[in-house]
């Protein structure tokens, strides 16, 4: 009975999740695009499972201890989107290869291609290595074509690893970028006989324009499964697309135009992306989450417009970030009916 | 080995947080104040305790289950600053009074009460309950000294509860208010022959001012026992005070004016508490940690001044949530050694 959850809690509604699962992986398979999941969104396996089932390649992870407990529960080809350093690092990858199918890494740099090489040496089977690139979004990757040229030819001079094509993150907007760059790198590579496997493309808010990125082989992304209200701010869903929701109690009302619910920053995050407020109140269209501290959320609405002990549902800001704070979520399988789960790779930080 | 933590990682110099525990205790007692210290920075039972050793009256906590992980470790008086509402949740508190001497919460408004007030009717033991007044901060608490005078007299007319006193969480800055109110409410509760036992004040910016608040008894507040970036910036404290970094690697600099470390959103947070940039790099002054992803911070640096491979300590902007992100801590007991510590009370949402 949702009526007896104790609040703060996070509530999916199973059925617009496996809508939303089932929509973009229709989009992906028309336009010939592999479509990876990024399972930081939701952490749970069995929706990485049902990701698998409706058609998903493979997952992608960002942190070794999420692909460990995706693993575990049986998901077979992983590729985890970050230069793994460190010798405690690189050890449980080496567990973890012999794990699954397929292991994916990506690096953009020599130190950490170079440690990657030492240790697979040995290995029972190679590490798969795709080269990040910066498309324009300025966070990791190599800067040129050339870069790439380079850092490919090193992975292919390791005998413990094998190249697995170019990845990127790009910026809002960069499918052109992302061509133009990867169509240069391309051509760079076939010019050097080293043929690129796979293009990895991805970002939420441009998935449904994924097959304008034409070079792209493959897509990653993530918050597509619950969807927020980021994504509806900037039209790649609607509110009733939302799976996630934050349900919290009114615990005060200390005037007619402020009500104070029991979601702060630890249940809904600080997490702004550039909108007005923290979050939706379903059914609340004009009230605002004004503010947050820790444990407090400050409502800004019309007189007396909530009442103490009243229960609202928030479509949050950002869903990712969420997941992330909850040990916990429960799955609204049917109208009336909740199913507590635990969120097993929340908190793998390392 | 501080050298072989994964990253990234909570660091705690277990010596530098004493000696805040110690120094604010100290400041209390000199000014007859009791100090109740607000367990949400560490969440960690033994920091509890050493408060409590130094000689804190008791601890606050902000959720049932922080006060629930306390009690387990023998904290005796626990203050729960928020209005506990639902069936679930008032069940809990009835079981957590029966396990400690002395447990009190905090209501501003009659349906709370009136629910407290039906279901310790027939409990062992009252409930003791402070009324939240608000004294300029505009989050919860009565406007009034008359609606306080209101809510008094329904607590004394209920036979499972006591009255025990005022309580704010007044603005920066806000003594002079906090004194003007108190001074209101409590002269109005006399003239009506209620006796108000406790004043209890708080905040981590203005502690050094505790006396100032003239009116009050107790004092709570959190951060102290780690200061943060927030704090330094605010002149409470130094770096040097700083008892919580978080251990971070660059993973890459993709050009020479930027790195890249492997704490996001999910190790430092979105707090930024109006500060620019999202933590301080401990020996990089001039380093800006100047946007954070979910799993990668992004710094701009002078050219050529993190390596691949290096590990940084950061100052975070705000000690509290980060605590909130990491199911263990590393405590550091000597120059060389650290302890794995589980963070029991974190993620604690109801």
């Amino acid at each position: 009975m949702i009526d007896t959850i104790e609040t703060p809690a996070i509530v999916i509604d199973e059925a617009v999740a496996y809508a939303n699962i089932t929509a973009f992986q229709n989009y992906c398979t028309q336009h010939n695009l592999k479509l990876r999941p990024h399972i930081k969104t939701h952490k749970l396996p069995h929706f990485a499972q049902a990701q698998i089932r409706a058609g998903a390649v493979g997952i992608n992870c960002q942190k070794i201890g999420e692909a460990e407990v995706m693993a575990e529960a049986g998901i077979d080809d992983i590729l985890i989107t970050f230069n793994i350093l460190g010798d405690a690092k690189i050890r449980r990858l080496l567990t973890l290869a012999n794990r699954v199918k397929k292991l994916t890494v990506t690096a953009d740099n020599s130190p950490t291609i170079a440690a990657l090489a030492r240790s697979f040496e040995a290995a029972k089977k190679p590490l798969n290595v795709m080269i990040e690139c910066d498309t324009g979004a300025k966070r990791c990757g190599v800067q040129s074509a050339q870069e790439a040229l380079f850092l490919a030819k090193t992975i292919k001079a390791s005998a413990g690893l094998t190249f697995g094509g170019l990845l990127t993150y790009p910026p809002v907007g960069g499918a052109m970028k992302v061509n133009a760059f990867m169509a240069e790198a391309m051509a760079l590579l076939a010019s050097n006989d080293i043929l690129c496997p796979e293009i990895s493309s991805g970002g939420s808010p441009d998935m449904w324009a994924a097959k304008d990125t034409h070079t792209a082989t493959e897509y990653r992304t993530g918050t597509y499964i619950y969807n927020d209200r980021s994504l509806v701010e900037r039209k790649t869903c609607k509110y009733e697309d939302c799976a996630l929701t934050v349900l919290a109690t009114v615990v005060s009302t200390p005037t007619s135009e402020r009500a104070i619910i029991d979601a702060g920053s630890k249940a809904l995050t600080s997490d702004l992306l550039g909108l007005n407020g923290f979050g939706y109140i379903v059914g609340h269209p004009e009230a605002k989450i004004m503010s947050l501290s820790e444990e407090h959320g400050i409502i800004n609405c019309k007189t007396d417009e909530f009442s103490i002990g009243e229960r609202i549902s928030i479509i949050p800001n950002h869903a990712c970030v969420v997941s992330n704070l909850f040990d916990f979520a429960w799955l609204k399988t049917s109208e009336d009916e909740v199913k507590k789960v635990l969120i097993s790779a929340r908190g793998r930080v390392t």
